[in-house]
């Protein structure tokens, strides 16, 4: 508890009644710390929480499920749901439907965003979840392809290895959690800048967000971003572009563009996601 | 010939007699348009030329060194030699010495760039080298570790996959060619933009340039970048950092930088050295 408590204070938590939602980059700390689970669990209102976890990007969301259980029920959580949705019927179940209603923290687990947004898009029970996170009456937490959803445009899939190009990143459409961004995850752990890159010069008024392994753009209801967790949360901002190529090349051209505004934040930073611009952080100030 | 013409008129090259320092990011195209190789036998003086080649990167260099000259002959390059340099006395030849100071064109070939500076930084005949290109006598042309030494501060090695920190990339010191630049090469391909981040955050007044494959930053004398190839010059600029942790973290900590400047260069893009801006490219003249 004291352990706890010393995060807390270090990452200048608000009360736990402050919602908001949280993109973790994937393979966040489920075993020591537990940093970011645990700030997903005070703002979701700690021990008094009502959690549903959404296992429905995993093939094995039984197994993924019981481990968030475990996870949350060892905070204190006593009122916990898994949303077991494994086709499109279950998303407006009158259960489920009157759970979400209920509930003060939503938890998207990772596995495959074509498959979460495949089953959850549209149906009613997604579009309570967002209304409700976007009204800020719960939280909301998604991890690697949980996170991946959180856009109006969402990046299905991709390679990495190449010049920036239409072809290294398949667009689609995501949950629309945060419209306004385009999230990529296990973003220097798997090496994909390019990709991003590529996705922000097809939708170049969305800000690129690419959150590191064990790294969490935690976003506030008033539009702040703070940064949990051990790596960089890395922002694309593409308002001042001056010069692309974009729409004159082919699939496999290079992508040119001028003018990027690139972040690099870590633990404590934060930044404006409406004034598109970093705020002190607890190094300057 | 009408090949290598339209090429020529396509990526608007001056004169054979001007002069340039070619950074090319590695696996140029040595078959086919071989558009980098012909630009630098241009800046040369065409069949004019009289070429040193400097294998001394590799730890095959009679291979390599033989592979260029065949592909400078074919060009029609009468007067070449292959300068095999395997120690640092040879750095002070008399006969190397002399060939340099009447030679028109000098090619780095690839390899190591530890090596290539072990043997060859500060002696006499790489002093030579460095005086006439940075003075526009001669054309200079690195590629792959020929690339990477052309900055003063260079990057000898490094790692991928993590975020941005201090041990993902190894500092030293390159041959001070384009002392105003950082050079990272195979780019993208290697996705090496989080150690170049890195670097960057540890030298933050010094021009971030990621080169792609058979990608070419084209630095003339007066400061103007041009980009050849088929890949992306990427440019990473700090000059208006406003927060960064440095130096503040440990060695695997990840770097933050607030407000870097990024751009993705492709063929035909030009860049100003000097006054860090891109310029008007055949897009958007």
């Amino acid at each position: 508890m004291l352990q706890l408590e010393s995060q807390l204070s270090a990452t200048q938590m608000p009360q736990s009644t402050k919602t908001a939602i949280l993109a973790i980059g994937g393979a966040e700390d489920k075993v020591h710390g537990r940093e970011i689970l645990q700030t997903f669990w005070a703002r979701s209102g700690a021990q008094t929480a009502k959690l549903a976890i959404i296992p429905s990007a995993s093939r094995e969301p039984s197994i993924i499920g019981d481990r968030y259980e475990t996870i949350f029920k060892d905070m204190g959580v006593e009122q916990l749901e898994v949303l077991d949705i494994r086709d499109r019927d279950q998303g407006r179940d009158a259960y489920y439907l009157k759970y979400v209603d209920e509930c003060t923290g939503v938890f998207l687990t990772g596995g495959d965003q074509l498959r979460l947004c495949g089953l959850l898009a549209e149906t009613p029970v997604m579009e309570r979840i967002r209304d409700r996170a976007i009204q800020g009456e719960i939280a909301l937490a998604g991890t690697s392809a949980g996170a991946a959803v959180m856009g109006h445009h969402m990046i299905g899939g991709g390679g990495s290895g190449e010049s920036p190009n239409r072809s290294l990143v398949d667009m689609t459409m995501g949950l629309g959690l945060v419209p306004e961004v385009i999230v990529d995850q296990h973003f220097h752990n798997r090496n994909r800048m390019a990709r991003l890159l590529s996705a922000i010069a097809m939708h170049p008024d969305r800000l690129g967000v690419g959150i590191d392994e064990d790294t969490c753009a935690l976003f506030e209801q008033d539009g702040i971003i703070q940064v949990l967790g051990r790596g960089t949360v890395n922002i694309i901002d593409a308002r001042d572009l001056t010069h692309t190529n974009q729409p004159h090349i082919g699939a496999r051209d290079p992508i040119c563009m001028n003018n990027l505004r690139l972040h690099i934040l870590c633990h404590g930073d934060r930044y404006h996601l409406y004034e598109r611009r970093p705020l002190s952080s607890k190094f300057n100030e």
